[in-house]
């Protein structure tokens, strides 16, 4: 049975009935991410909420992505469907990074099998100037109305996010999901004026909407920055990471955990976080665990980092790839398992389910075995 | 001007005219790959015959890029179309790393707008079982022939290619191109005896196909992995670094230059490489030149890495970046300058121009001065 954390997070409104003489609400995912000891490594998995499960796609027969959200009670009760049904340590809240961006005047839409298409791409000094300052009540009140219920409902930690400046940009510009990022790089290299000023709006967006989020109930948050390993480290450096650390900074008074991830093929970037005021760092599956930890200079809490294809694999070959990932983590405190990326719709209720049970088992033993540096049991 | 290289591979047949009095026969880029002196970089790009040339989008119209491949002059005409346009220092054979596969038993077709689709996709034992063994004069005649006309034609190195086993695997198992590369390591994981059966019949095509490349007169080849960076390294390790082996030691008595591009987002499979029998190794732009060569045991000259997308920026843009690319890559002998990734149809004829210009330029005033470490003017 853990302790209540002593972080104090936990005691802000709309908590109160999870600490005192209740003790089921499970913190090991703050705890974690706050590298404090832990008695089983936390789970939980990037797009948890979604077409894997028959009955989230029976939801999505009746509504679109928007049309949940639109409903908090629905969007609640999405949100919850994998902590139920995984086990997991975490929910994330059922959202899309597109949401906030109507807010700032930008007609989107999101089409299925294809992602989002923006009806007028930003390209142009104009198109930044006209975009409006995010407002996050009156437009999106819907979101935070999800987090309230969430709030009052569950007994993990719930995680809210928002899209990174440059991959919200990544499809601002290109106008719809891209392989290549041309025309976002082209705008980027050209007109580096309106690409700065549109980071800085974009960068004012997040911290805006994740504020507001933190204030409705949020346990944590973690920025997605899904395309920014497109970039080469040193345009990373000059083109994006300035407006990532004011985004941390910014919210640095805030007491919930933060977690950058900068998404997959981001593992040359990983140098460039060192001043970045965040808890955790996502690492997809291309970089080690170690490896990762070093090139963040081994400040940072790690969350990762099973390729999401191993689920179609058989069971002891996803138990044999997350064995090496746990084994790696419980080298130093501080670690989260995931994957390297969302799951897609071809993953497994069962096989997630039997996968969430093994990260708990098999890394309680190693905990309780003492084979975790800088890890203990907490009784 | 240079003087013949002393590694003899230029004195084999066909090429007897450019040796002796006539020396106007450029071999930097055989120099370069071998790690001996150059009085500048040489160049040559990724898909440099392809949609950004209008007079490459004019052929296309009338052929499909199989039919171009099917008519030896015409192939070697386009072919030989960006060394004269860019003043590049090397030509790559037009073909698509498609190209054999029809030979082993694979019908398969180029969309236009979408890439190789395969009527009857490799998913089974029986499906690998069926796999016939190449026959390259019967099939594949038009090939060596084109080599034959541009080893006569040439006054540059010719390259020639070969797909990898995985990149030719994925679209063999997915059916056509990809994201994510769920049935290929689906099959991966749930059948390794099926996979490494498969990926041994396609190391044996690229085996016998290159040799065969090399006897009508190529002067080095590159074997392409464009894919192989979407695994993780453990999973290169044990599924596809065996065969890679096996086809560099299988083609070591070739005196011709070898290179390996494990494509994009491979940095963190470079570490694995040391064991692989080649001259040089491709760079994706993401890791830079210096962290390139320390990963692979500086035991390899490098080739590399602009992305290809900074290539729609002004051009003293372009230059930075190549300037950068090119002070890296002079501080050790064995440097091609090239992209990260094959050149988009948006790229312009006119940039490429001058970034070649400027990289002849800029090298070789860098070399001329004493800057570049461990390569030296060689007059």
């Amino acid at each position: 049975m853990l302790a209540p954390s002593k972080t104090g997070i936990m005691e802000t409104k709309g908590n109160k009935q999870k600490w005192g003489t209740e003790m089921s609400y499970n913190d090991r995912f703050i705890r974690a991410v706050r590298q404090e000891p832990v008695d089983r490594v936390p789970v939980w998995y990037m797009r948890q909420a979604g077409r894997y499960d028959p009955d989230y796609r029976k939801i999505k027969e009746k509504y679109s992505l928007l049309e949940i959200c639109q409903q908090p009670e629905l969007a609640a009760e999405v949100t919850m469907m994998p902590v139920k049904k995984l086990g997991v340590d975490a929910a994330i809240l059922y959202s899309d990074i597109m949401n906030p961006v109507a807010s700032i005047g930008i007609d989107f839409d999101i089409v299925a099998n294809v992602g989002p298409v923006i009806a007028n791409p930003i390209r142009s000094a104009a198109d930044v100037e006209r975009l409006k300052p995010i407002d996050v009540e009156g437009d999106l009140n819907h979101v935070l109305e999800t987090i309230r219920i969430l709030d009052r409902e569950l007994e993990v930690p719930l995680i809210t996010f928002a899209g990174a400046p440059f991959t919200i940009a990544s499809y601002l510009i290109e106008g719809r999901p891209s392989k290549n990022y041309l025309r976002t790089k082209a705008l980027m290299y050209s007109e580096p004026e309106v690409w700065h000023k549109l980071m800085h709006k974009l960068g004012d967006m997040v911290i805006t909407y994740l504020r507001a989020h933190m204030a409705a109930g949020g346990k944590a948050f973690q920025l997605f920055d899904s395309w920014v390993g497109a970039l080469a480290p040193h345009d990373f450096r000059t083109f994006v990471l300035p407006t990532i650390e004011r985004i941390f900074a910014e919210l640095s008074d805030l007491p919930q955990p933060k977690i950058y991830f900068p998404g997959v093929a981001s593992g040359e970037l990983l140098t460039e976080l060192h001043d970045v005021q965040a808890n955790a760092i996502g690492l997809d599956w291309r970089v080690s665990i170690p490896e990762g930890r070093r090139r963040l200079g081994n400040r940072f809490a790690v969350q990762g980092n099973l390729d999401p294809v191993v689920l179609t694999a058989p069971q002891q070959v996803i138990e044999a790839h997350a064995k090496t990932i746990i084994d790696q983590g419980l080298q130093q405190p501080g670690f989260v398992f995931n994957l390297g990326h969302g799951l897609f719709p071809e993953a497994s209720l069962d096989k997630l389910k039997d996968l969430t049970a093994f990260v708990h088992r098999y890394s309680a033993e190693a905990i309780a075995a003492g084979k975790a540096e800088g890890a203990s049991s907490h009784v």
